[in-house]
């Protein structure tokens, strides 16, 4: 008998908890699956969403790992009670999600779209956007998510230049790392994506310098961490036209509150953290197919390392 | 010494005359390119935009293929006068620039990007848009440009439905003919995409008949041509809420009048005939390669013909 807690505030319960039954059945698990388990230590498996109320994983003294609904685990993987093997979510629906997000917002700088599809039409100016291949595009961070987005904007002819942590190889994407390669990567790219974890490493990279360091015109996409950017320096590149626009999905305070100044900016597109959101059908295969690896000791996926924090 | 007549309107001539020398170069090709030759019967070959003020081809004697400088030769194509072999353009850059306007838009309904970026945002309402697998796509006309729009999206994970005049069998793609294949598509679609060529057969295809066989709250794309929508109708099926939205890139009447209620429509965006456009470089090495094919002897590409009219 294995039996897995739910630790997910209310409403994820409905969405999930079908999909995980029918992903257990599938996977051939008999798995009992409660949104509360009587004593602690009889707890095989945590599924854990990062905004739960549970935060003391110490009573759960029996327990083989603990997998996050969420590909972002910035919130507990510090967590010193938190002694569990952690697995990230990398789910297929996500990936999917971000991908056409990231694709949406980069054509629709690349066309120019808001020209036409906002306030006051500009009449019969034909200004013909360039093609994708005339343009390059800036993906910082090359993961399961980044790279997926490389792969579709590079098929359309973009010219894409990633930049990671650690050098990675992609077909067709110049890859860089360091400090040079961020450096060249800024210069080069008319429009900025940034898809990193949220780590001690990353908090405010793109900072004053580097927002300086960006092409005059340029355009900054955000669907990755909010801690990514100095809001006060992106503000003051916005407001004194060194980057054209913004677009940002993800916020040091979630909802964004009322007055923020980014809300009403002319030059910020503001979205509500909607860019991708796990899915419950594949995350529920992801989760079944984790524990079918437990159960047989088998190495689990997407082992969150917390020397790197993701 | 093979002459070849440029004959487009005055513009053209500074995007093309390099072009066109490089790919001669290329092609080892030795062309006399004039915008005016004293004797037409000394005209091997006419490069041509419809648009053009020449509209009498009878004193071209000599001349032994027209070639268009566009896909659409909707103008020309029953022109009496005009007797010899007549090319269309298929472009790799017009393609190109096809599929990236297409996706651009499509990406743009599917996220509902217009909630985000026009007028008044809508805070913190999270709604998480359906993923690219969850929706379907129509594509009318599947030539070389909309079977390239159909791949690309279908990448994406769109169910993409297809319709095209004779049978098409694509990868992925759902192909369908005639009437009831149409009505089909029409009632599947949330999202419908119009890239068929100007023919008598194609005129007013969007009737209000077929208009009304859309899915309620579709949205419609016309970057193919103006004479494909009956403009009244389409007008009538946006003011009773049928439609939500339609992008329009072509009209029968270009530039679009100032005052036509497509243009301050609040559900209809009108972009100045910009989704397409053939590039010089490219398209000059279509024209070389076809007057290389003609000389030798081989069949040129992309011969209209001239009772299916493109």
């Amino acid at each position: 008998m294995i039996r897995a807690l739910f630790s997910a505030p209310e409403a994820a319960w409905p969405q999930y908890h079908a999909a995980l039954e029918r992903a257990f059945d599938e996977a051939g698990l008999k798995i009992v699956l409660s949104r509360a388990i009587a004593r602690p230590a009889d707890v095989d498996y945590i599924i854990y969403a990062p905004n739960d109320a549970l935060t003391d994983f110490s009573p759960y003294t029996g327990c083989k790992a603990v997998m996050s609904l969420w590909a972002g685990v910035e919130r507990i993987v510090a967590n010193p009670t938190l002694t569990q093997p952690l697995c990230r979510m990398v789910d297929e629906g996500l990936r999917a999600g971000m991908v056409e997000y990231v694709t949406g917002h980069v054509l629709r700088y690349h066309l120019g779209l808001d020209r036409y599809t906002c306030a006051t039409p500009p009449g019969w100016d034909r200004q013909v956007p360039p093609l994708a291949r005339d343009r390059t595009v800036g993906i910082l961070g090359l993961g399961a998510l980044g790279s997926a987005c490389a792969r579709t904007l590079a098929g359309f002819g973009f010219h894409v230049v990633g930049w990671s942590q650690t050098q990675k190889t992609l077909p067709g994407i110049t890859c860089l790392t360091g400090p040079g390669g961020l450096t060249h990567l800024l210069a080069e790219a008319e429009i900025v994506v940034l898809i990193l974890p949220a780590t001690p490493g990353t908090e405010n990279l793109m900072n004053a310098d580097r927002l300086a360091a960006m092409r005059p015109g340029a355009a900054l996409i955000n669907p990755g961490r909010g801690t990514l950017i100095d809001d006060d320096a992106l503000l003051a590149a916005l407001d004194r036209g060194h980057l054209a626009h913004a677009t940002l999905d993800v916020f040091r305070t979630e909802p964004l509150p009322e007055n923020h100044p980014f809300r009403a900016h002319p030059r910020v597109t503001v979205t509500p953290h909607i860019a991708a959101e796990t899915r419950p059908d594949s995350a529920a295969r992801v989760i079944a197919e984790n524990i079918r690896r437990a159960e047989t000791g088998e190495p689990m996926l997407y082992r969150v390392d917390r020397t790197r924090g993701y």
